[in-house]
């Protein structure tokens, strides 16, 4: 099996991409995340360009990867000035990556009239500034900017640039489409032409502009290429990169390339929904094989026929890539997950218990008020020990307040006031926030840890707004995501409604609950609420 | 030049994607839009079916079409019966189109397997169906499910099926690939084939299960195929059908095809923003050709190269399609990009100003604390013209105090007090909401209204949250967009806080305060507020 280096830039090239601002954290969320799916290269920032990228890369130099290098991107070195002296070329050589890629010129007319000098320096910029990092000992990946117009304008050149790179000691030569205007037969045709010239492997890296990235990168390869960049879910500039979560699969499992390990490909769904919370860019739900759409069927017709035989309207089986199809969701793919999260709770249930049945039908009704608990499985969890009586109530809410005032004396503007029941126990007690959540969290936790003093190991360690129906604009829906620790175990709590507050309130709720559940369980006989205080 | 028939489908395969569903109205609108861009058929639905389409088509039966002609959809006639006698093929002919479409099974696995029936009464039930449709003088378009699936199971039955249609005298034979799983050389290489084999002209329907329906499309035409199935942005089943509004300009503008009339062309952004809303189904602002991303540049780099040359890094000149080049405001923006926004509120300002250099570092700083303008132009025009004190404020906070209760007696569970000064006139009020924001929203308005009446025009369309540093928990600072519309402009405000009402708050005003402007800009004499109220 010819194995594919699958070359992500979602860090670098998709940071390109409007309403994109990852912080230091969340790229390296997405590293641990692609190096666990099996890339090859993560192109992870441009040092030269922008310093936040430095901080990362001197942030992840301890990082252990299983499967992936790190690359810091980059131009060649200036005109007329020694690679070694040449800041970009010392920005990406202290970034310290055993990689690098670095973009030159391969249209004459880029280097004529935007560049401005001749085509011979362009020449030796690629070349001297490659010679220069492979002295250093790096691996090097070059990027053939508007390699295919350069291509259709004058091959003589554009090849005499791929000439000077592999010369130089280029590792692999990356045909790029920088505009994204190129059709699959050219892509064909010219990489099928330099593969045939060059021993150096030829690597892809398309746009959509298009809308034929998936198309030509998957082209470029049977002609030869042998590396493909693009990024998760096709994040990129414009209308975007190639989509390496529709063309993994593509040359995989239809084929025969193995692009990333074979027993990560049922992670590929999980993969690109991560991805697109941390980016904070919703999923588009049509997306090729990892959408909720993608094997969703509607039509009567359809729908039987898929029951015969899912050959009819699949074109794969979508547990390969970990989604699953939709109208049969209870009835086949969903259901051995669902059911071990539900044996997690009560290893009695089965799998055609009445109440597995009941516990779809819950799942499937919430999914639909917008509840998303692939992110939140700790609240799922609470749904179905609630569902199977495996459940007694903390406590009980009479009632909050939250108030916040504009102009505010300190940072302080936001004030709650709670009031609890516990057991046969009332307490109220009332907390200062910096914005009316933070109060209620602070007033919650303050009323609940004379009971349960457990609670102050809970840290609250992320906090994530999604709108939902954004159309409706100031009363449209939200999901909040809570992400809790107390140092020996990390859990997520979602909440959804119309007011923050109170999809904030749910999501802290379940937070708190799950702690206790689970500590409850680790000490079989829990003690009795302390009385007489307060 | 060669014309290619434009086969739209939103109506019909569109209908099937999950969250469509077309009131007849919705139907009647999008037709007339159709007819206008220039598209030659028009499928309209499946009246065999749906009975909502049968009356559908009577609504449109006196409509004045100037392009296009509409299509009646439906299946071959059932097993065993004549054609003139089935239910299905009845209601095709009700729908009194001049032109139908019929379907049938090119795969010999569907035909036994899933009709179970013979191959050679499936040959028959295509045969009979478009004969009995061409004496009633129907033109009738055949389309072969399944055909590339088919065909490589299978060619020569696959070759069989298109034979009984051309026989029984289809006006032309449409190769479908239904699953979407084909690759873009084997369509053309099929493709190629049947058009070699056949004088009817040929047809190509494709799905984008694997990201690549337009590149198929594309290639398939540049395989001989003349008529072009596919829905406007796509929408359609499982990942969507091909889309036009790709496929059309990437045939005319850049292979030479006439898909429409050339003067149409401009029209495409606009078309596409039009059956979005109808649909309800928000446009991919990343869409090829005219998402509003489609043509915006970010990395200063590039932002440079495209005002030396648009070449640089446009594959179009976004004029063709009616769309238009934007510049994105960011840390990494070029100068040039900036300077086009400050000289929008003063045309006198220089790239040297000094307010240039005040300007662009307190853009620095604002991006610093977490401020996004490229996705909020409008909140930094508002900046621009405070520094350049081309602003005077239309009112004043004084206070205002915001209130949650739970439990809450119906779905208002906030409320809003606020204090404003306009002048020397102070006014207080209040609102209800659902949720602390749509009441602070109301109550602003609320407060303002009688000052500025044309506050009422603005409806506030999109309301995003993104939380930064979302690590801090409940505390973390969000950075808030709201968009807005008074039916004439669009306009997106941004506000940024550790406290979402006072994100909010920001963006809300910002919104208020550019509508506001913008209406002084237009009538320099505005109308001082009215006295003696409240």
């Amino acid at each position: 099996m010819k194995r594919i280096s699958i070359y992500d830039s979602t860090l670098r090239d998709g940071a390109q991409a409007q309403g994109i601002s990852y912080s230091v954290e969340d790229k390296v969320k997405i590293v641990e995340r692609l190096d666990a799916l099996g890339v090859r290269y993560i192109e992870a920032g441009n040092p030269g360009s922008n310093p936040k990228d430095l901080e990362f890369f001197e942030r992840v130099r301890g990082m252990k990867l299983k499967n992936a290098k790190l690359i810091a991107f980059g131009a060649t070195r200036k005109i007329g000035i020694k690679a070694e002296d040449d800041g970009n070329v010392r920005s990406i050589l202290a970034a310290s990556t055993s990689a690098v890629a670095i973009f030159g010129k391969s249209w004459d007319y880029q280097v004529t009239e935007i560049l401005r000098t001749k085509l011979d320096e362009n020449l030796r910029m690629i070349g001297d500034t490659i010679r220069h990092l492979k002295q250093q000992g790096k691996e090097v990946v070059y990027d053939a900017e508007h390699f295919f117009d350069g291509f259709k304008a004058n091959p003589d050149y554009a090849l005499a640039t791929l000439k000077a790179a592999a010369d130089a000691g280029a590792d692999s030569l990356c045909l790029c489409d920088t505009n994204g205007g190129t059709f699959p037969n050219d892509i064909f045709a010219i990489t099928q032409k330099v593969v045939e010239q060059f021993r150096t492997p030829i690597g892809i890296h398309c746009h959509n502009d298009c809308e034929m990235a998936v198309a030509n990168s998957v082209m470029a390869v049977q002609a030869g290429a042998t590396q493909v960049q693009g990024t998760i879910n096709g994040i990129g500039e414009r209308c975007g990169n190639a989509n390496l979560i529709a063309i993994i699969p593509d040359l995989q499992l239809k084929l025969g390339f193995e692009c990333i390990p074979p027993q990560n490909m049922a992670g590929l769904t999980t993969l690109a929904r991560a991805v697109s919370e941390i980016a904070n860019m919703p999923l588009n739900e049509k997306a090729a094989y990892v959408g909720a759409d993608a094997f969703a069927h509607k039509g009567g017709m359809h729908v039987d026929a898929v029951v015969k035989n899912p050959v009819s309207y699949e074109h794969i089986d979508p547990e390969l890539v970990g989604n699953s199809r939709r109208t049969l969701m209870s009835e086949v793919a969903g259901r051995s997950t669902l059911l071990a999260r539900i044996r997690a709770v009560d290893p009695a249930i089965g799998k055609d218990s009445p109440e597995t049945r009941k516990i779809i039908d819950r799942l499937k009704s919430l999914e639909h008020e917008g509840y998303h608990f692939e992110a939140a499985e700790q609240s799922f969890e609470l749904v179905v020990r609630k569902m199977l009586g495996k459940y007694t109530p903390f406590f009980e809410l009479i009632e909050f307040k939250v108030m916040v005032n504009e102009p505010s004396a300190d940072s302080m503007n936001s004030s709650a006031m709670i009031k609890i029941r516990v057991g046969s126990e009332v307490e109220i007690t009332a907390a200062e926030g910096d914005g009316p959540v933070n109060a209620l969290d602070k007033a919650v936790r303050k009323a609940l840890e004379r009971f349960y003093p457990a609670i102050a190991e809970i840290r609250l360690t992320d906090y994530k707004v999604r709108v939902l129906d954004s159309k409706e604009a100031s009363a449209a829906k939200v999901r909040v995501l809570i992400e809790s620790t107390d140092q020996r175990e990390n859990w997520t709590t979602i909440g959804v409604s119309t007011d923050i507050i109170d999809a904030s309130w749910q999501a802290l709720v379940d937070s708190i609950e799950y702690k206790l559940v689970k500590d409850q369980e680790k000490r079989p006989t829990p003690q009795p609420p302390p009385r007489g205080r307060g």
